[in-house]
């Protein structure tokens, strides 16, 4: 008899999105008349940028001749791309990374839940709450943890709780971990970390032989010049931390499918020998073996986010969401609503009114003002009572929307 | 002290073909004059449809005006993909799949490792030898064998065993096991398989509780009619099998990256409280959590492939890798090569000559003929002492390679 993995069992009921696509639906096919404006899902609206429309287009007229048809490319990612990466995006921030340390791959939603394909099975996972669901989620299914509580925490995960208190910042914890998620500019809530605050953490994760996984998927809203990008700006990082990159927030590129991974040749984990084995020959084997890279249209299109164009075209498309987080962070608090983010993040966080729960509150704006955002529950257990707005929008709609919401609620 | 998955400890030094690409690699660098013609990996090498590259500039267009821009797509793919998917390969053939039960995605080598991912650990898994590397690597990886032997095979895995004696078709076992992996048309062997062949597995499977993963991404290339495409032509099927299928192979997406796999809403395997679990739901979890979808671009080409434009392109592309295996299978024959497959199939799989193990035939080959095939024994033990050529070239290069070939080889 064939068996399943029981660990799926233990998820709970969907994950957030499709949940919240579902309740969307209901009230759209009860209410056809609604103009409904999401500033749910972190998902980009505006168009891909020129330069990569042009750099895939001429890579599928690439794909129409025989001599310069591409089939399998490297499962790490073509030289070029790779090598552009290392030296605009770490380089030039005087990372120490080098292109044969980065892997490119179709999602950092993939990687992040990809990589613990090559850790150990009794690493003790520390994750901040409110989080990603992506990582709690991954974790779960791989057996990480046990079951799940009423408020929706797993059994075996440690959880760092992030709230205004702590400025959405986690503290460094008393006990030992020996894999951390971090990911800043923050989802969900839109949080920065200094580098002395990094410091903190790599020093802990070499201290106790900890792995951080940073995703810096949201670095290109940094506006505040001090904040570093990469965790490889912390000195130490190589030998302590993987990072997760994206052309999803950037570009634009959600629907269209490129991100990249660094694991620093640097790095090591123990076996269950003793012995330290270089995670980078793992990451490469298990790319190899179970991917076979990124389209060649795609990877182009990649490519050209790092033309000077493309960097201008990138930058005018950072700005125009910035502005749109500008407005809506200045819209609520006007409103008398307590807000967090938004300045160096795509993500406004804010308190829910009249202490309503996050999915009540959910319900309420969609049904006044037909607007859609996430409950900041689906994030994690103290995420309860948050909710979290998205500046991915037209500036009409993030207009039309502040409009509905002031008018529908006085604080 | 974070911990790596020590199975990956357990694999054999690389992958079959980054090792096949060091020994080019390395001959090549000596030999800088060489006219090396590569016949080994099954890559292919003619020009992308031109239906295809049509439907994918058209799609970036899209990408380029805010009304028709996508962002993130399903994560199991566009409901126009998936139907067109269900109509022409699957209800065509009087198979009982619906649109909903086909997951789009980026590779059958994706697909075939993570189905893993939703299955318990203590299945019997059965493969035949010589196999699909992948098959294997990713059952190590996951922890579902011992060691290594010196032959290669891993403890705790079930060979069956397919050579000339048994016309490349593996015997059903007496034990019982609990997944077993197909792949018809065979890669390596080019071997097909007849419906009664695969009832017999879909009884066995039945009978046994057993699922059946399914590989049919070389399906494109049977021409005669009377034998199978899809498991799903065996009745019985979709209460015991997942298809994998790609657009690698037929419409030439090596490089582009598309595929899909078939998890019927019927099917279930075992929790471990003994309740049946619907493996479609365990695995469009595992896609909404652990991937995003393919690139909106490459699922409208991949659409376009069954256009009538589309569909005669394919059929061109099918007939012309064909032609290239027939003349290989004529040539090595009439040099006194035992060969096998190639008919229906865009392998071809022969004996080496004078008993040299594969690996030397591989060298032999290089460095008198400059062609490069894959050693037999590269798919697994069994596989010693067998070689396979790849029908995927030009015509010249094909003609050429043969020349050469049975210029130096008289048996």
């Amino acid at each position: 008899m064939a068996t399943i993995n029981d660990n799926y069992l233990k998820l709970k009921a969907g994950y957030l999105f499709p949940e919240i696509a579902r309740r969307v639906k209901t009230f759209a096919e009860a209410n056809p008349d609604a103009k409904i404006i999401k500033l749910g899902i972190g998902d980009v609206t505006e168009p891909l940028p020129e330069a990569c429309r042009t750099a895939m287009i001429k890579a599928i007229e690439d794909m129409g001749d025989r001599g310069t048809f591409k089939g399998y490319g490297p499962e790490q990612g073509y030289e070029w791309l790779r090598e552009k990466i290392a030296t605009h995006d770490f380089q030039a921030r005087n990372c120490d990374v080098d292109a044969s340390e980065i892997f490119v791959s179709d999602g950092a939603k993939c990687d992040t839940g990809n990589i613990l394909d090559i850790f150990g099975k009794n690493n003790k996972i520390a994750v901040t709450d409110p989080v990603y669901p992506v990582y709690v989620d991954t974790n779960v299914m791989a057996g990480h943890t046990g079951e799940v509580n009423d408020k929706g925490e797993y059994e075996g995960l440690v959880y760092l709780p992030i709230n205004a208190e702590n400025n959405f910042i986690a503290e460094i914890p008393s006990q030992k971990v020996d894999i951390i998620y971090l990911c800043f500019p923050n989802n969900p809530t839109g949080a920065t970390a200094t580098k002395d605050y990094l410091k903190n953490w790599v020093d802990y994760a070499k201290a106790n032989g900890s792995i951080i996984f940073f995703d810096a998927a949201y670095e290109a809203f940094i506006t505040d010049s001090s904040l570093p990008h990469s965790i490889y700006e912390i000195e130490g990082a190589r030998d302590c931390a993987i990072e997760f990159r994206s052309f999803s927030k950037n570009a634009g590129f959600t629907g269209t499918r490129c991100a990249l991974t660094v694991v620093p040749k640097t790095l090591t984990a123990k076996a269950s020998d003793g012995s330290d084995v270089e995670l980078w020959k793992l990451w490469n084997r298990r790319q190899s073996t179970k991917f076979n890279g990124v389209s060649y249209i795609v990877q182009r299109g990649a490519e050209a986010v790092y033309s000077e164009a493309g960097k201008a075209q990138v930058q005018a498309l950072i700005s125009f969401y910035l502005e749109n987080a500008q407005i809506i962070c200045d819209k609520l608090k006007g409103a008398g609503f307590e807000v967090y983010g938004g300045v160096n993040a795509p993500y406004i966080w804010l308190k829910t009114p009249h202490n309503l729960s996050s999915w009540d509150f959910f319900d309420k704006l969609l049904q006044t003002a037909n607007v859609v955002g996430t409950p900041g529950s689906g994030f994690g257990a103290a995420g309860e009572g948050y909710f979290r707005i998205s500046a991915f929008n037209s500036r009409e709609n993030v207009l039309e929307a502040m409009k509905r919401i002031t008018s529908q609620f006085h604080l």
